[in-house]
């Protein structure tokens, strides 16, 4: 059994991360904290879970932490994760951290998206970026696991066959997203608050958005030279899924069948990659992946003026999020991928 | 012209008689207030109004207030309003109050659910409950109209017909209320924020909804006898309506004809109410009132075990708050009754 | 492994069987049975189970089913089970009808209730009445179960701790209940097509619900004398999830703690009722048992006037439906209640 | 009083329609028709009409409509309206027809898209594109209107400053809309069952969509020279309201002002046009013009890769179909173009 300790386990990634870790059969959860809460019982702000822990929340201390866990899961803001990394390592913990602080490889590109020098170098090199479809050699007993964004890893997902075998020659995209609310985490504001978001199909973020730099340097590596993504975020009235329209001017159309093939050959073997083409939903939907961390891909093109959109659709809080942590820290502790992520989507929901 | 001024205009209600009164023809706005957002755009809060008036939020002062309103529309917090009122009317301005603080004529009822003294008791015996299908008469010339609640005034016209008829020999009822979010206000928490509240099915205030005291003043002044309501109110996930489902039990069995008559009979000649029953929609959904005015009457019968379910549906901004005080102010001052307010509802949204 | 056959397999509680018998490790599925998608893939019409199995639907036909199975799952239409059940009885399998075609003791109450004279009177003699939390015992080992419908199982789980206690002398219950729109099955109609669904508030099967019939004969049983049970349901904008509000006048006002205490006993070692009071959740809502089989029990009293209400939450397609299947599947075949059942709730969603 | 028809009255179309005729002081509604509900009353079909008229949908024929209407409103589908539009106008009455049967001028391009020889080629140089913002002088006394489609009207207001401005030397543009259910029509399908389609974020349409034929032929009008567009349609869990987030790779950055002051100026005048830009809603959403005819129009732009999106927000059902419908009859009548559309926006809902 692997000690597990959750850090910020009071958020909607840190709730989701409980609900798969409380049912993973290689995991005990020893210590989930929050700053708020700690000392009140979990349930209590999570109240799916009432009845499976009798956990209290507790305050964070890297001390404690010491003899509790073999891993620890960072479920923490921008910024905040950065302090405590490198003294977790140290201390011989592995580290799963979902936040932004040590996905990007190239300083000088952490400088421009997120404003300040990172501090610590060296780990940004050392860390492994968590997306397993892309990443699952390195993920293999990485130490320190840069777990992705969820409009990023929808992104990615969505271009990585295109950027891999150069489907066009000018590479600059357009992935134009569709996010559910809980997205936007669990702390209330004036437009998560429900009369102004249900019914909303609200652009937000649409002149730089920070997930644009893990893309572009994902698939500027899968496709061996610079890769430009542009990625508009629309809030719509959902409380979970995403989906990435990701667009694209061809030089010529292609052969429906080849993208297709490409699709399916780049992701061969993964187990949480399905392709989507015909049948009565023909497009990915992420009404049909919601509580898996399944990324159902799929795409349609405009023939007659060489336009090629991939879409695909993802649980944000899964795939997005936790459930692709998981899915890491699964291979990178040599556990099968999907321990613990088995169970189908919920449909209809 | 009457001028008017809104007092209290950022939250969802004072938007609401704003978007009244904006196209009303027998008014002109010279004056809407906000603490908050003084000094800024109307627009800016309430962007549906984009264009349609150039004024700003002023901060609330009795003297300005005193040469630019004839009546003024007072969209506070319960017990604020109480502070301003008296000094309003002397300055000889008519008063529309939205607020709890003149509905309840007994003294010692305001104590009981509101815990404290009231300061005006003699305004709170000329006050007018502004509901006009039992008020009409006493609500010309008012000049303190204390505009009810939006679980009563649904509570009371679905119940009215029983009460005065007097249906049941045990006079108590339930009234299971379904409400949408913007119910709650304008202001964001933990419990109206998208990803708690869409989907909810909510039980709230359960345990002595403080409009039950004006539904039984009302129910009671029919019956001429007392009557008690139990209002057990519960949050589902649209954004506007209510539907109240009163429960009562029979003596025995009634002719469904002779309620649907003695229903229509109370309601004759009153524009705002529908009486519901058989088609393909045979009772009240608020669905079918949104944007309008309307409450939808209608009831179901279980003759097997002697249970009558009135319902009652509203649009809670509406009948249950802005368009019903706008129906007050016009017959106070002598308008047709729906002057405004003839825009059928909005279908389907 | 236990062979198991879906009879009737297309719908929504045939997918959610599906869902949860794929990855139930003492089971196989052998054969998926639906007239309209025969030789069909089961993904095409249930895209959230793309890539769990190359199984296509099949035509029903007894003597295929004969060598295939050692439990049929019955999830056909009111009706037509009851041609089936005698013979796949026969023919020694196990048999769990979610019909309601075995639910009712009295024929003449079945008569009532249906309208036609059962067939199989004996066989409603032998059927459990699959509500474990009342019916533990005789389900084990029981050849043919009757599963209960979602308005009944919400209704009696309310009730029974009041039923049981005898907490009030007139025994007569409302049962308000609000339902989600995958209640009405997968097939599309003019009351669930999305413009006229969403933001409905609507009562439907508002003068005698079926339900009531299951509910009056368990609950009478309980309490040893005969109960009257009235069922008000009200469609509401959710896809899952359903609440039972039961509304009770008492004689008198009781102890909150007693009601809670009595309640808390009634189910203690119960593993799917969660006892819900207090916190920032003090009532029970559906939204926190989504993909789940739990039922959250909970209660509102007004003492005042005496009025209690009991409240139940449930996810309709899990206890209310193939949930339920399953957790008396289990114990009939002698495994631990919940063996595939443990996923926690999904949320948000 | 102009004395007005409505061919196809039952739709969501017609009902919108009928909304707005009833309280337009201009019109008198003297027919009404309805294959299917011929003889049943208008509001049995449309229960938020209930009160407002006491009509019977009637049988369409050429002979009773020739006495009883100046102007005939034909809400038909795609391809029936072709068969009466030439009648019609010969005997006198004037015609709007929101069908696509009369919005291309080109006949080639017309087979093109939807597979047919159009039978009346002289009439479809004759009819005037109905969106008044591009169109207001041909209109003035048009007799035959062709009112455009929804996806259309987001698509070309959207871009009309960019292809008129020629913002870009590439002028091919990629629309990616989001669309509420109503969009769909009246009639349930598989895809609109609440259970599938609420929650869903589903492409649809999306290789080849017929709507592009109207925006390149009204934006290549613009720019004087070929503009290329590809509309992506996506079906989101609203019930009304459609957003276009029309994007665009420009050659370099333009300076932001420079893209508003040419939008604002491309647009002066035109009362249902509102620019947004800034403030705490810096995006046009859909949920702001709800229930009124208002486009709102915005944009963002990434400098760092010269991508810019013009967004724009409708209502499907007002500005997208009825609304704009009136609209156009207002100005081809000689009245002022906002005449019964003067009712604001409804928020929240």
């Amino acid at each position: 059994m692997v000690r597990v300790a959750v850090i910020g386990g009071s958020g909607y990634t840190g709730g989701e991360l409980l609900r798969l870790l409380l049912v993973h059969d290689k995991v005990e959860i020893t210590m989930v904290t929050s700053r708020e809460y700690a000392g009140k019982p979990i349930s209590l702000v999570h109240p799916n879970l009432r009845g499976y822990l009798n956990l209290n929340f507790s305050q964070f201390s890297l001390d404690k932490l010491g003899d509790k866990a073999d891993t620890v899961f960072l479920s923490l803001p921008h910024g905040v994760s950065l302090n405590y990394v490198p003294k977790i390592l140290e201390m011989g913990m592995q580290v799963v951290d979902l936040s932004a602080d040590f996905r990007l490889k190239d300083p000088s590109v952490y400088k421009i998206w997120y404003g300040i020098e990172h501090p610590y170098t060296d780990l940004l090199e050392k860390a492994v970026y968590g997306l397993p479809e892309l990443h699952y050699d390195d993920l293999r007993r990485a130490k320190l696991i840069a777990s992705p964004g969820c409009n990023a890893t929808a992104t990615i997902l969505a271009l990585a066959p295109v950027a891999y075998n150069k489907l066009a020659s000018q590479m600059r995209f357009i992935s134009d997203v569709k996010v559910s609310s809980s997205e936007g985490g669990a702390k209330p504001t004036e437009g998560s608050h429900h009369p102004e978001r249900q019914n909303a199909i609200r652009p937000y973020d649409a002149e730089g958005h920070r997930h644009e730099a893990e893309a572009e340097q994902e698939l500027s590596r899968l496709a061996g030279s610079p890769v430009k993504v542009s990625i508009v975020p629309h809030a719509v009235s959902s409380v979970r899924g995403a989906l990435s329209s990701s667009h694209i001017w061809l030089d010529q159309p292609l052969d429906d069948m080849d993208v297709w093939r490409k699709t399916a050959e780049f992701y061969r073997g993964r187990k949480f990659i399905r392709i989507v083409r015909g049948g009565i939903h023909p497009y990915p939907d992420p009404k049909y992946v919601l509580g898996s961390n399944f990324a159902d891909i799929g795409f349609a093109q405009e023939r007659r003026i060489s336009r090629l959109t991939m879409f695909s659709a993802i649980d944000n809080l899964m795939k997005g999020a936790a459930g692709q942590a998981v899915q890491s820290f699964n291979i990178s502790n040599g556990f099968a991928e999907d321990t613990g992520l088995k169970s189908p989507p919920l449909r209809p929901v």
